[in-house]
C-alpha cells in the first residue's frame, strides 16, 4: 500500500480548522487529523463536528493520551475518530488497555515517540498487539530529517510496525524515505498555511507515486 | 510552607466538574485541576469557566503538553490558569519555551513524571529554571505507595523543586511524606466520591497538621 497523506489540523479554533478543510484540503487528503492544539482548544467536540462533516474519511484524535485509557481512549473514539494516539511516556498498562478498548472498537491506536525510548520497549509495545508507531520531529526542536532518523524509521517497520512520520515535512522530505512501509506522512503548516493546499496535497502525493 | 490539596477534576463533562465544586470542594480546596479528562472533554474553556466562578483559587491546567509550547503554554495560562503540566517526555527545547511562557505571565509550569526519567535529566530541567514537579503514580498501573517512592522523592526535593504527589492519594498515605517539602497532595476519586467532600479535604488537611 502506498503511505497516506494526513494534514494535522493544529489550529487554535474548530473555526480556524473548517477553514482549512473547506479550502480544499477536505477534498483531496486521505486522513484528518484533530491537532493537539485543536483538541486543547476545543475538546473531543472537534471530532465529532470534523466526523459530520467528511462520514467517510480517516480521523485521527491526536491528543498524545498518557492514562487513563479506559474513559479517554473511548471519548475520542466514540466522538467519531478512527485513530488516537498515545504517548511512548505511558506506562505499559496504559498502553494495553488503550490498545483493547481501540480494536474492541475495531479501530485502532497509535503511538507517539516522544523523549526516550528504544527498539526493546517497542518490541514490548508490539507484543501487546499493539502496530502502529507515529515517528516525528518535535515542533519545539526543529531539527532536520536525516540518516539517523531514516535508520531508526528502518529498524521499527523490521519489528513490524506501520510507521506515521511528521514534524515540518513537505514534499521534499519523501524521497528520503523511499520505499519503506510508511502508512503516512503528516503534513502540517506546509498545507494548512498554502496558497493553494489542494496543490500541496497532489506535490505530495506526485511524489509518493513517483518513490513507491 | 505546608502541603496543599489539589482536586483533580477528571470529569468528562463541564457539568461533573462543576458539581463536584459546589458540593462542598469548591470552598475548602487550596488548587482547583482542570483534570486531562476534562480538557479532553472540554477544551480550554474549562479552566475559563472554572475561573470566572473561583477569582481566587489555584487553577492547574493538566494537559500534560508534550510540543508547542509556545501557543500551548499562552492557551491555558490565559485562560485563567496558574500552573501548567508539560509531561517530561517533551523535548528540553519544550521545556524551556513552556518555562518562559509561564514566567514572563508571573505564573509557573510543572513537569510531570510519566515513563523514563532521571536525576541527570530532572537536573537538566532545573538548570532551566524550572522547580516543580510532579511525581504520580498511573491511574492504569494502580500501584501502592512505598519506600521506593519517598526515596525518588526526597532526591527531587533535594535538587531544589517542589513536589506535587498524586495517584491514588487519600489521607492515609500523607504521614508517609511526613516532613517532606511537598507542594500539594492531589486527591481524584477520594475526594470526587466521597459523600461528604468537605469532610475529606478536613481529613486531608488534619493528617498535614500532624505532619509539618
Amino acid at each position: 500500500m502506498k503511505p497516506l497523506i494526513q494534514v494535522a489540523l493544529d489550529n487554535t479554533s474548530l473555526e480556524d480548522a473548517l477553514k482549512v478543510l473547506v479550502k480544499g484540503v477536505g477534498d483531496e487528503i486521505d486522513i484528518i487529523e484533530a491537532g493537539t492544539l485543536l483538541l486543547a482548544a476545543e475538546g473531543k467536540r472537534a471530532v465529532s463536528i470534523i466526523r459530520s462533516l467528511y462520514p467517510n474519511k480517516i480521523i485521527v484524535a491526536d491528543f498524545k493520551m498518557a492514562d487513563a485509557a479506559n474513559v479517554m481512549v473511548p471519548m475520542f473514539l466514540d466522538s467519531g475518530a478512527d485513530l488516537m494516539t498515545v504517548i511512548c511516556a505511558a506506562d505499559p498498562a496504559t498502553m494495553r488497555i488503550a490498545n483493547e478498548k481501540a480494536r474492541s472498537r475495531g479501530k485502532n491506536m497509535q503511538i507517539e515517540l516522544y523523549g526516550p525510548w528504544d527498539l526493546e520497549r517497542a518490541k514490548v509495545w508490539y507484543g501487546l498487539g499493539i502496530d502502529h508507531i507515529i515517528y516525528h520531529h518535535s515542533r519545539d526542536e526543529a531539527k532536520e530529517w536525516g540518516e539517523k532518523d531514516i535508520k531508526s524509521i528502518k529498524s521499527l517497520c523490521e519489528v513490524g510496525f506501520k510507521v506515521t512520520v511528521t514534524g515540518g515535512i513537505n514534499p521534499d522530505h519523501i524521497k528520503l524515505f523511499a520505499g519503506l512501509p510508511i502508512y503516512a506522512f503528516i503534513g502540517g503548516r506546509s498545507i494548512r498555511e498554502s496558497e493553494d493546499p489542494t496543490k500541496e496535497i497532489l506535490r505530495f502525493k506526485a511524489e509518493i507515486d513517483k518513490y513507491w
